[in-house]
């Protein structure tokens, strides 16, 4: 049997007590290492579960999900995802396989930033669809989600932007010697890139999304202790330090709720009192 | 100290680990009881637990935020919330007035419906605003969902259509007479309910939202040991049977990954296969 097991968003026990049990049952442990990241190192897992876990990076993940289809068919192996199984990605890849093969999968769901955002104050039935803002290069500057944005701000809808996660890849130099597997050091889009980014696409394209007065949230390390979640303008957040990784950002629609108004200026405001 | 805590979805067990040592190092435990509901009882929460838990519904839950705020200014209180506890309502109120009385407030995030759905292989960055859908009475037959799940189609988003629950509520004739606590007995929309109030809609407004022939989702008991994932057209799922509360529905985008469709497909059709 297959288990996917949510890990939640901060630490190893963030795990519900079911999916502990789950794991502390399972003969195979394997966690899914690239979507996201734990506040906490593997090494604290293995102590909390007793047992070891294997990690399954980008690069490892097909040659792991063969051998979890394998084991699965006998023994109970149990896949591990920081935050929600299906926060990222869909793993329809396993699943179907896993389907294909007769084995059993039971899913034990957890919090994901998908919903965890409702902290800031605003009301989730108001986000449109969720955006992922990735780190331009010289080259490369995208800005599809830009126009996302423009669309949910168009019906008045809030706008979540995942942020950009850079773990295990070479650089571009690097690859065009021939040397993949030198990596480069994890990178974490801050807060800071993301509304710098939107601040030049503004600049440019002018639709009213995100310019110096719209008010933005930055959100770090949610669920963690040292959780912030902090509102203000874009000029002012664009400068404003979050701390270590991981960061979201939310550009909340053009007219709020009342209530919702309330929650972000008295509660998380960076702005001074008057 | 204030403590927010998320239940998860199905039964005790899918309180984290670390909600679970904060309930239990708490002086006082009310759970909030009116926007979604476990498939255990409270009674059991009080076994898990090892004591007593208050149960703040509708009506109550507003003398119970006026203790909560009380007591948590020189004890810690949990007040647990099926879900998680920014799912269905962000709990402004209780958190401002909590704000200006400076008592601390932490949050234990868990899964609530919102990121769960991904379970049915539908990518969650594809889903747009997520609608509500409300009894009909004779006379009252609001369709704006419909509305919106247009729009979320125009854009070839997704829709998680949140299904009606009445718990505690009296008869217009019983509130006619001023009887308002004799209670209807509790009703929890079903995905045939919704589906047919769609389908009625269709035939009038017909924006090609929810005919007979559009593929549609239904969802029970999420997380539970016996959830149920069905897809088909939606003159076949009204009348498939989903069981006991709660179902939610989902209206897929008119276009979709192929991933997302060979999952539907393959993995939840109610279709006999060919």
């Amino acid at each position: 049997m297959l288990y996917l097991v949510g890990l939640g968003l901060a630490d190893e026990q963030d795990i519900s007590v079911k999916g502990l049990e789950v794991v502390k049952r399972c003969h195979h442990v394997i966690l899914e290492n690239y979507t996201s990241i734990l506040h906490c190192g593997v090494e604290r897992l293995e102590q909390f579960y007793g047992k070891p876990v294997q990690v399954a990076d980008r690069e490892t993940v097909e040659s792991f999900s063969e051998q979890i289809l394998e084991k699965a068919v006998d023994e109970d192996v149990a896949f591990l995802v920081v935050g929600d199984p299906f926060g990222a990605t869909t793993h329809s890849d396993l699943l179907m396989r896993a389907h294909r093969k007769g084995i059993k999968v039971r899913t034990i769901h957890n919090a994901s930033i998908m919903n965890a955002v409702g902290a800031c104050g605003l009301q989730l039935y108001a986000f449109g669809q969720t955006v992922s803002i990735c780190f331009w290069t010289e080259k490369w500057r995208p800005d599809s989600f830009y126009l996302k944005i423009a669309e949910n701000r168009k019906m008045n809808l809030h706008t979540l932007c995942l942020l950009d996660i850079k773990v295990k890849e070479a650089s571009e130099e690097n690859i065009i010697k021939g040397k993949y597997h030198i990596y480069e050091p994890p990178r974490f889009m801050t807060v800071n890139e993301a509304v710098d980014q939107l601040l030049q696409i503004e600049a440019e394209r002018g639709l009213g999304v995100c310019g110096p007065d719209t008010l933005v949230v930055g959100i770090a390390r949610i669920g963690g202790q040292d959780e912030v979640i902090a509102c203000g303008k874009a000029s002012e957040i664009v400068k404003h330090d979050f701390g270590a990784p991981l960061h979201s950002l939310i550009i909340p629609a053009p007219k709020l709720h009342e209530l919702e108004l309330e929650a972000l200026l008295e509660r998380f405001s960076i702005a001074p009192r008057n």
